[in-house]
């Protein structure tokens, strides 16, 4: 079976959660719980499976890591011969792409920044290399990303057009960071918090 | 036909003149100089086309533009059908992305952030956001994603397995950033200077 080493609640592992859902794939998978509020994920065994000392890692049964969100949905969405998530031609593939990226560096990888360097964080014992400086041009980053955001949602129902795709799970968990780091979405982007209702009604999110 | 808006000898332009070349593409594409020194990038013409103000933007003949590198080259992959660069299953698909997101955040943007925050960059006009201590510690960090790349390599020819990838062309960006910016390769990682050598062999990389 595989498996997979997260941290439930966190938003890179919902990322991975929510595309298991969408792909039916959740009861195929153990979850192996790591200890990130305590170090764990920094330590050699950890480190063995991801370098990067980040949830979530996916171990398939013959003992491959597979680290990195998009790597893993990718994955996920090439089993069954029929990716919904990443795309199913080559303009589809790289408009989701593309947009991921920008959900990602814009938006969430930004709330990351922001909570990492100009927060506690995760505390003093793991938050050891902190610049305040650059954490907080991060939030206006996080707050322009929102704002970029819902200027395409203006136009169409998801970030990549008519269908919902990683490119959503990416922003979705993006903003579950944001709460969790205290960035509101302002007030007046209304198609990101009518986007953002609307995706949380989705059966896959209650896996996040 | 195709247009793709670059700079020519710019990393993220190498990634995708080289994805092209490697797909026998390059014909079929018309380059359009955007002239980044200049700051033609940060004009509003420009970011209609990628609000990011990055190049190289793929710009379909319906109008279309895509931005991204990893992006651009899943959409140029799979337009034969025949994906090379990116993975012919799940499991190539999966550990593709995951090393070419590797050598993405450990090297490329880690050596881009090291050159416009802790060194002139591309000059006092566009440089107007710097922060030294973090361009200095994202030195750290490409060094560190070389000797990681280096490990790696020590067991298989290239960074995804036996075959040549996506993940091989963002750290051959890498590295010619990282020239561009005077960080050396340093001495000991024979493993990552032999595999350049061999890289540097391939006809597409002429095309960079």
């Amino acid at each position: 079976m595989m498996k997979i080493h997260d941290f439930k609640g966190f938003p890179n592992p919902a990322r991975v959660r929510i595309a298991l859902a969408e792909k039916g794939l959740t009861d195929r998978v153990t979850f192996v719980p790591v200890d990130v509020p305590g170090g764990e994920h920094r330590r050699a065994e950890f480190l063995a499976k991801n370098p990067a000392g980040a949830v979530p890692v996916l171990e398939l049964e013959d003992g491959t890591t597979i680290a990195e969100c998009t790597a893993i949905t990718c994955y996920l969405d090439q089993l069954d011969g029929r990716p919904e998530l990443t795309g199913r031609d080559a303009r589809e593939q790289g408009v989701i792409h593309m947009m991921q990226r920008r959900a990602e560096a814009g938006l969430l990888d930004a709330v990351a920044t922001y909570f990492h360097h100009a927060t506690p964080g995760l505390g003093p014992q793991l938050e050891t290399d902190q610049n305040r400086e650059w954490g907080e041009r991060n939030k206006e980053r996080a707050l322009a990303g929102m704002r970029y955001l819902d200027g395409v949602l203006a136009d169409q129902p998801y970030l990549a057009g008519d269908r919902f795709s990683m490119a959503d799970i990416t922003a979705f968990a993006g903003l579950i960071f944001a709460d969790f780091a205290r960035i509101d979405i302002p007030g007046d982007l209304a198609h990101l918090r009518a986007w953002r209702a609307r995706v949380a009604e989705r059966p896959s999110i209650g896996h996040a």
